[in-house]
């Protein structure tokens, strides 16, 4: 599926994740909804995008900040997304007693919907370019460090603006490789409840095999409704419901928040890509997945407290296998070294470029070569507890609030404070026993790779025995109550400095270190890079011109392709699936897990119309984070409910390649088939199709 | 499917094709009936084979010599085959009026049963171990062409003899690259009548894009009753038909005629095949599809008279295709050379061994590399013409016959003169139009590949214009009336001689450029590959023992293993398919060619229980001629019908790899249920099911 992968590995993410631009060819690109590829557009498909479609479009789109997209698709608020993409406010909602996750969930009445813990969703309701102002920051600041605080200072500030004077949510985002700087202004919603989803086997049929597959048989939704003041929101900006769907070779879009590629990594950033992060994060993932499954053997509280983990590594393990072997692929390192030596030969054959850029892909080779050897300090420092990470945010907000915002860490700007606390706040269950796992679990990794020396390790041990010094810290601490974190808060440095809550003092030990190891990655490493990436981008526009799109940031583009199926197995897959192959695929495994049907979609056998579309694949150029992504017809009507791809897709991090990269989605025919027939929600499927 | 690939390219074959033995793992192997691996059997499976059990289900086996196997299904001589085993009789009773490939075919009663005008089956009913008679002919012989014809001259004694002992069709066989050669006694049956065939669409489900490959829907079933002196035949020896079929994990056998492997080959013959015979092979049969296709489009006549001719040419090129992959596939040729390298080490190792095998190999190489230049004249020295190859076959015969049987070319032996006349007298109708259509696209094509000037080129066309000299040809012959071939056999050498057939005289003109190609193949090449590949036979004998298969000769074999899914896009496969999924499929394709259902099939869709397993996946090992086989379980009773192999089967011409090489069948369940609810077949059913 199509869960953001960055969101499992932010520090990783923060270092090695780039943004950039390049020459596409057919149906490539996630493109920015002030650069769509409208000759293209017009040339292909004989489709002129109005500014009132795509505002309209736009206005329709939202992040849900678990790692998602969404759609709102009815005037009172409805809101599309995946399963998976609720499954984590699922999950939260869960108890002994009700486990929404395993059975389902559908209200009837709005006084029955259920308020999810934790989630912020956001519109994108403002872009403004902000290029010149953040790179006249850095104008005549020769040291590269201070160039870059600079640059972060501005970017602060103009967030800080915008929230004060328009009170939205503020982001500035790099795009292009910082070629340029945009202003995001996002309206944010935190009151999101949800209203209806299947059983988790019926939206995950076929489980950790089918992931990341096609062809599908999943009923992959979950309808929340998004309130404001305690009143479903009356949005005029929704996508009006297409039963009948697209047909193949149509025109769609997919309006989302693809989370992260490289594919404007430079060779010698794949390489060390390929060969240094890929086989240890594949290994970090691996020690989780198993400690994890032989915690869920325990009982079924353990199975449910640590399910949606579990599905959430798996997930991340089958899309990192996918993107290794890519790297390994040869034909795909080619494509990548041909792409570079084209770009790399133009810029030297024009003696201004030349002069400019020349030098940027030796200047990124040796950061690179610089960064290798710390790899696996970032990957293995890690307590894999929700609580230490908790801790380590209490200790570094009260610091960081008291400085200047534009001198802060970066998460803990005046304009992102808002969200920040949401998420610090959150009243969602911490499971003690889950936490001493996974805790365990990384600390003896970080011993196994990094030595019982490695002051990370020592600073949350001190030289005791892993096992009973993670005993102490978990069963001591008061952070699984979020009056608790409150409290802290509020109390600022004194309070977090006079607490003697062990994890808070692990995380006092702990912090010095994390800072230095930031400031170092960012004077000696970001500092190069930042602008090294920035003259790549450069080059590339002086090039190719800004017929590109940038790489992914977990911010809303527009994809767009035709519904299509594609060579596989030594022959085609169907452009679309029906009913009759979910009924097909569980009977050929004996109706054996994963490939079981539920009680509630067995029961509805007669009733089903078996041929009806189910889910369907096309080939608009989608990433993790476009689950739950609207697939849009030309009158800009939904056809469809993003929330895979196939296992070709899986290189998409690195490349596009249209023969064979499908998104795979949910057809609308097939959620109402389902809603009406297998959930008895008639009423659901009434207010999506607009009948009364 | 599983059609045996030689057949279209016997010359080719008859060069290239060898046999040998390996050590095998796992399910690997086509064993011969006498050479069970019965420890890994009882160890694996717990199954003693005996004797009795050995020998029903040999006699309950059956080869057609179209190409394919099939196995006796009822007491009164019902023969279970492949629809596409059928196909070619199925298209030579074809006529404007009835065309039962596309409509197919049902006799309720026995009188409607319809006689196949050339089909011969065979019952291997005697094996006997030659070896010492055939090795002891070349005591002492030191040319080596002389040895090779000393040898043939004893293999066609030993056939003759037994012929005439026994009245039974009589084939001296080489085993393990000569190192044992096996007389095989056949019972033949000629009077061979359909009784039911499918609808084409039914059986070929999914057509050319779907053909190798898996999960499938297929019904490609055939039933002919099989006769004697007027009289359907009562065999004791027939399978019991369990309709309830074999669960995953079920051990099951295969008994069929694989048609050939190259296992054995050397890396020298592997690279020959991937680097000039594979693109040749490949060029030379799309160059005939493209024509073949063109011509279809002219019309309904066109397009039933030329249609099994593409089918088999598309099964044909898809095959090549995937075989070419395999020897592209670096993991595949890794280890093909550990292999060799393995042996070559052994042998080195043990002087006694190096001193009579160590040459071997580069004995082969270097024959290879005198054979690569010649391997162009080949394949490009085809006429493409049935009435050609007839022509040149009567213009041999007659001369052959006249010679002692040990000095004649090896197909005009005495002992196998009944079933080439059979053939060669066959009333299937021969089209004219087709003919010109492949006779013009073969010979354009050896005049590009090997320039106007070669000889064979000329003696067609003697200088004239392709075009024009093949319709002079064809027009002027009186060939396709069998009539007038029987009457040039009678009237002997004299009569070819002094005949103005324009067809007969071509033959006349190339016989001697054939023959003078023969024996240059023979003396320089075959005489030494031949020994070689002998000396590399009792090379594997010495070092791996007799654990060992040989390499496929279209003779029967048993392969056994389970019924088992496998990894394959991204998931697994799962281990059989139900008629839901046929559905599915279609309604996948909107119920598009190849992916439409039949008139029949849709309207069955209320009866139909839509659960019952349709086709099933085992890891028997099969190749090409396996078409038709039975899958037999521990009882001895039939669960299964070959049908076909998924695309990773392409590589086993070359290796067999357990996890992901499957064999593909129509499951008894299915073939029942169709018979049943789709065809108003229930008689036939009954007689299947034993039910009177």
């Amino acid at each position: 599926m199509q869960i953001r992968l960055s969101q499992c590995l932010p520090m990783l993410a923060a270092v090695l994740l780039l943004s950039g631009a390049i020459v596409v060819p057919a149906e490539e690109g996630m493109w920015t909804f002030d650069n769509l590829p409208v000759k293209q557009l017009e040339a292909k498909y004989g489709f002129k995008a109005t500014q009132e479609w795509l505002d309209h479009v736009r206005l329709s789109s939202v992040r849900l900040n678990d790692g998602g997209s969404g759609s709102f698709v009815s005037a009172d608020g409805l809101l599309l997304t995946n399963h998976h993409v609720a499954r984590a406010q699922l999950q939260k909602n869960s108890t002994a007693e009700h486990d929404y996750i395993r059975d389902g969930f559908y209200a009837t009445t709005e006084d029955q919907e259920l308020k999810s813990p934790d989630l912020e969703i956001n519109v994108l309701v403002g872009m403004k370019d902000v290029t010149e102002r953040v790179q006249n920051a850095t104008k005549g600041v020769t040291d590269k460090a201070q160039a870059l605080k600079a640059q972060e200072a501005e970017i602060a500030a103009i967030e800080e603006e915008s929230k004060k004077a328009t009170g939205l949510r503020s982001d500035v985002i790099s795009l292009y490789n910082g070629s340029e700087y945009w202003l995001y202004q996002y309206k944010a919603y935190t009151d999101v409840r949800l209203v209806f989803a299947p059983e988790q086997q019926a939206a995950f049929f076929g489980g950790d095999p089918d992931n990341f597959t096609y062809p599908r048989y999943d009923i992959d939704m979950a309808l929340y409704r998004v309130y404001e003041n305690g009143k479903p929101v009356h949005t005029e900006n929704y996508l009006k419901w297409n039963t009948r769907g697209a047909a193949p070779g149509d025109l769609i879009f997919v309006s989302g928040n693809p989370g992260s590629t490289q594919r404007q990594d430079t060779m010698a950033q794949l390489l060390v890509e390929r060969d240094t992060v890929e086989p240890a994060v594949i290994a970090y993932l691996q020690a989780r997945i198993t400690a994890a499954q032989d915690f869920a053997k325990q009982g079924p509280d353990q199975a449910r407290e640590v399910g949606s983990t579990v599905f959430f590594l798996q997930n991340s393990l089958k899309a990192y296998q996918g993107r290794y072997e890519a790297l390994l692929d040869k034909s795909v390192m080619q494509k990548k070294q041909d792409d570079e030596n084209d770009l790399r030969s133009k810029v030297d054959a024009n003696p201004d470029w030349k002069a400019a850029y020349g030098d940027a892909w030796n200047t990124i080779a040796s950061v690179e070569e610089q960064v290798k050897p710390e790899i696996k300090h970032q990957l293995f420092r890690r307590t894999g507890s929700q609580l230490f990470t908790i801790a380590l945010e209490l200790v570094q907000y009260v610091a960081e609030v008291k400085k200047p915002d534009g001198e802060r860490l970066p998460q803990y700007h005046e304009a992102g404070l808002e969200s920040l606390r949401y998420q610090l706040f959150s009243p969602a269950p911490i499971y003690t026993d889950v936490e001493k796992m996974f805790m365990k679990t990384s600390l003896n990794l970080a011993v196994e790779q990094l030595g019982a020396n490695d002051e990370f390790v020592q600073a949350i041990t001190q030289g005791g025995d892993v096992s009973k010094r993670v005993d102490e810290l978990v069963d001591g601490t008061k952070l699984t109550d979020p009056k608790v974190r409150q409290a802290l808060i509020e109390g600022g440095e004194a309070a977090v400095a006079a607490s003697t809550d062990p994890m808070i003092m692990a995380a006092r030990r702990f912090d010095p270190i994390w800072r230095a190891n930031y400031k170092h990655i960012r004077d000696s490493e970001e500092s190069v890079l930042v602008p090294a990436e920035e003259e790549l981008g450069k080059a590339r526009f002086a090039v190719y011109g800004k017929n590109a799109y940038p790489d992914a940031t977990f911010t809303l583009r527009l994809s767009y392709g035709t519904v299509d199926g594609y060579p596989y197995n030594g022959t085609i897959a169907p452009p679309f699936t029906t009913y009759y192959g979910l009924f097909d695929r569980s009977a050929s495994f004996s109706n054996k897990a994963p490939f079981n049907l539920t009680g509630k979609e067995a029961a509805a056998l007669d009733k089903l119309d078996l041929a009806t579309p189910l889910d369907f694949v096309c080939t608009a150029d989608i990433i993790g984070g476009n689950s739950g992504s609207p697939v849009i017809d030309r009158n800009g009507d939904i056809v469809g409910l993003i929330f895979d791809g196939d296992i070709e897709s899986l290189a998409g991090d690195f490349v596009y390649d249209g023969t064979k990269n499908r998104a795979v989605a949910v057809h609308t025919a097939g959620m109402i088939e389902a809603l009406r027939k297998i959930y008895d929600a008639d009423a659901l499927a009434d207010e999506l199709e607009g009948k009364e």
